[in-house]
């Protein structure tokens, strides 16, 4: 066990997917783990979950010192955060304050104007989350490796900033400071706008009058896999954020329409033209993201065809492994309407066709 | 091995990713196929792949018995697809001439215009393809389980039906009738516009001067996923189906457009209800996809952290296996910088906590 950088005890506010994440991190670690919550429910049942004990005193004047927290990690929802923040900041005078939500200005500005004590208070956003939320959806390892970005400002004191860092990566996750007007330019180009862009082409089917779906392959479920996300959270994102995505969103907007131009008169000057640009801004964006481990390591893909049965998988990961090859990634697709399934295998280039050459010896059907 | 519908030879014109997969799934089934491409690298390429024999006589005047098709499939870019099934028409006046490129409306009508023999053609379209193209990039099981459309017309006769139904039967494929126009319309909504969708949101991330691209989670990389396609393919894609995919393009570009109004003033009246529909909308949508199978059976995911190193996901099918327990699919997710992987595993329901339980006594770290 690593010595941990945080002091016990933590209070966390709200036991939600994050609040509980944060609290189930912390208690692998032994540090103690304060939980509250406005719902009575939800508290107990994250403290029934083992992400701590429910707090009692409320604020430092009826607290022991051993129930006095050093850092209070706020993991409300948006539109509450930065009042909740401000509670904390009264109730626990010398506490450092923090908070997960995915916008920081919004909060950052309305603490301001609340006269709140900055130098204890600066805020965070860890870039995590899943599809499911609640405190049964915590886990420990949500921040494994991902980005933390803590939100510093012009009253962030050292101090502050050691004690979220601390907290973030004994959580596992790699800090990231920015001024919370940089973080939601960020998060604005690359998480609202494609939620709001998968939304609206998930919306599109309902339009639907041909049977289209039915031609759908993996293309359109990717593009649209994170519109299945919840309405009333991503509603209060977005309007925290709403200047800066409605910026990005336009520019979007823009350029698909005079791509509708063009594709309405393919062969007038320059119409093209603006579809291959289009196409090719396309590909070079794409090259912009950061590959697995965080770099931009690509790795060459093996496919192979697995019976729809019980053991099949088993018994290839097996030979993998037997054959000492490491799987980077791996993706199962099934056809429509047949009993097989084509599993997609990454390896590093350097031991490809090693794999292919042992999975041939060994019977299984490789493609390419 | 099942009995064939197709009659040999089979003539394949265009040996790339598709007619080589074409060419490769008849082989396997022990079609005669002959070979022609334009380019006689490609072609010889094909044949050495073992996609079948290298076309000698090009027309009915100068081959034998043999060597006449009874169905020629053209495999060429969109924008030759029409010049060449002419010549495919008149070159073979017995057979049944068909293609497979990826709109429909614009060859007929061009046929339609030149004169073609239309009652031995009809086009078609298989739901198929890859990210990487060429002869070595064809697969025999390319098809197996996809839809494939055939493009019926008026002029449609009930042989050329059944040849080619047969044909995409026998590659494994599920066929599905629709007209030009139908088709058309329906790869606009599922497929050309979500290119164009996700190339427009990657190119986006070539703007970003905050480092946003560091902060990218699995949402965007599903997003601009297929904004590394082929720029040149699309281009002839697009702009062969230009005014379909420009009026659905407008009505997403429109929708965005209302949406940065309401996200730029969130509190004018029925702005949150606007960004709600939306989301709403993307969340009906996405329910429209048909699921594993062709069906809309929905699974239970179950997640576990594995080392990441070789062996682990061996063991883990392995046991997976042993509990005779079927896996629907899998994805396996890196945690950038960390040494652990999170593979999701897609059970159907009712086996779901049955797998918890087997997983959790294996001493497997199973979340959620």
């Amino acid at each position: 066990m690593t010595p941990t950088r945080t002091f016990s005890p933590v209070l966390v506010v709200g036991t939600g997917l994050l609040g509980t994440s944060v609290a189930l991190g912390l208690r692998r670690l032994d540090v103690d783990v304060l939980l509250h919550d406005a719902s009575p429910a939800a508290m107990h049942l994250a403290a029934d979950y083992g992400a701590g004990r429910v707090a009692t005193a409320l604020d430092a004047s009826t607290a022991s010192e051993g129930d006095t927290p050093r850092i209070v990690v706020v993991c409300v929802p948006p539109d509450v955060t930065a009042q909740v923040v401000a509670e904390q900041l009264r109730a626990w005078p010398d506490a450092i304050v923090t908070d997960v939500a995915s916008v920081k200005a919004a909060p950052l500005e309305a603490l301001r104007a609340d006269g709140a004590d900055l130098a204890r208070y600066t805020g965070s956003h860890p870039m995590a989350g899943r599809e499911t939320g609640g405190p049964l959806a915590g886990r420990a390892d949500l921040f494994i490796g991902r980005p933390w970005v803590i939100a510093t400002h012009e009253r962030t004191t050292v101090h502050a900033l050691q004690e979220i860092e601390g907290l973030a990566l004994d959580l596992g996750a790699t800090t990231v400071a920015m001024t919370a007007d940089e973080h939601d330019d960020a998060v604005a180009l690359v998480s609202h706008v494609p939620q709001l862009v998968s939304s609206g082409v998930a919306g599109l089917l309902l339009g639907d009058e041909v049977g289209a779906s039915s031609l759908a392959g993996g293309g359109l479920r990717d593009v649209t896999r994170i519109a299945a996300s919840d309405t009333a959270l991503w509603g209060q994102i977005l309007t925290a954020n709403g200047p800066r995505v409605a910026r990005i969103l336009r520019e979007l907007a823009g350029g698909l329409g005079e791509l509708a131009d063009a594709l309405d008169a393919p062969d007038a000057p320059g119409a093209r033209r603006r579809i291959a640009e289009h196409m090719r801004a396309g590909n070079e964006g794409v090259m912009r993201l950061p590959g697995k481990h965080g770099g931009r390591r690509t790795f060459s893909v093996v496919t192979v065809m697995v019976d729809d049965r019980p053991g099949q998988l088993a018994r290839l990961f097996n030979e993998i492994g037997a054959a000492n090859i490491n799987v980077e990634e791996i993706s199962l697709e099934h056809s429509p309407g047949a009993n097989i399934g084509l599993a997609s295998i990454s390896v590093v280039p350097e031991v490809r066709q090693r794999l292919v050459d042992e999975l041939e010896a060994l019977g299984w059907r490789v493609a390419q």
